[in-house]
């Protein structure tokens, strides 16, 4: 007999993540998702982006957490508008969760915010929340195998930084590797290795990323 | 500054999971929601459950994967309704795809579905998909330990099976911590060590089946 084939498409998420785009592009605000594995460097990023660009940009950061609000805090202690957001257990943001979100900031007044998403290599690559670009983060204590065993986030990523970029005499990280990978399967990543502790790598990244917000806002 | 904290809940997720529980009243059908690592076994449990409870009840299959239809030509063969459920890398099945495939069936014929969910210990578990009860699956070669490091798949979980009981004199694999994990977290669980390839154990969780099934059918 025939089987029938259905295919599950998140089609709600994808519906809430379009309303979110007609809303940031009305207001000319960039939502920009931030993805990596625990540890992998996620916070520091978006500190040091803050740092270098809240001369430029009204900034704001939501923070995803499955529990607690450690980096919001980080974040609120800068001066910068900061929402915690808690999936109480889930291993990723949807759409609609942002959208919530986006009316607890004012949204007048920004140019620009940062999603931290859940650390997790698998599942926030499945789920648009709204963003205008992703940045995603591999740190070379993760190992370089992980582009060819967890595709879809490098597949779906606008930016990957190959971030601690300062550990690579420690570790057998083949840069050449990860980068061969990623472009396999997106020809068009933009790869940055940065190291956050010294700063290494850092201006190109920003000269991307300043661009990435201002084809947004300014077009 | 206080920071406001935001709970994602799938809330859309829960809306149609309730209205799926409204037409399964209605209509007499249980649904079990049969959730494991890849490997575990899901498949040889429904196969073996098919062969034990087709005499006594109309079965149905819906087969989830992320890709491919391997498992519903399997179930298909038996000459069971089946239909394969396609997530396209989502790691799990959410609710509006369970409603969609309703009606690929006669539900006016069938007394049980069962959904075999994707191949994952975390992502599954934290998505109703309008099941009657939940069957999860852990498998001796896994290891003992996954219980307290995953622990909301068997915490949500209203049966355990602990399958390949046949390879226990072949592993470090220490059933008694796998029950008092679980109970620690759900301690309602009803846990059945089974070896699905010589059918020990098989029995008394068939039992636990057909009361739960027939708690939903006959009610």
């Amino acid at each position: 007999m025939e089987i029938k084939v259905v295919k599950q498409i998140l089609a709600w998420n994808e519906d809430v993540s379009d309303k979110i785009h007609l809303v940031t592009s009305e207001k000319r605000i960039a939502i920009v998702n931030v993805m990596g594995s625990p540890g992998a460097g996620k916070t520091s990023l978006i500190k040091n982006i803050i740092d270098n660009l809240r001369g430029d940009y009204s900034i704001g950061v939501i923070e995803g957490d499955i529990a607690g609000m450690i980096d919001a805090e980080t974040i609120d202690k800068m001066g910068i508008p900061v929402v915690q957001l808690q999936t109480d257990g889930a291993c990723h943001i949807e759409a609609m969760a942002i959208e919530n979100i986006l009316g607890r900031f004012d949204l007048d007044k920004l140019d620009v915010i940062f999603v931290e998403n859940i650390g997790n290599l698998v599942c926030p690559a499945e789920f648009n929340i709204g963003e205008d670009f992703r940045v995603s983060i591999l740190s070379v204590p993760e190992g370089d195998d992980k582009v060819a065993k967890y595709p879809l986030m490098f597949a779906t990523t606008d930016a990957l930084i190959i971030n601690k970029a300062d550990m690579l005499p420690f570790f057998d990280f083949d840069v050449e590797r990860v980068k061969k990978d990623t472009y396999d399967v997106n020809p068009g990543a933009n790869i940055f290795p940065v190291s956050s502790r010294n700063g290494d790598g850092f201006p190109e990244f920003l000269d991307w990323l300043r661009n990435r917000i201002n084809e947004k806002i300014k077009s």
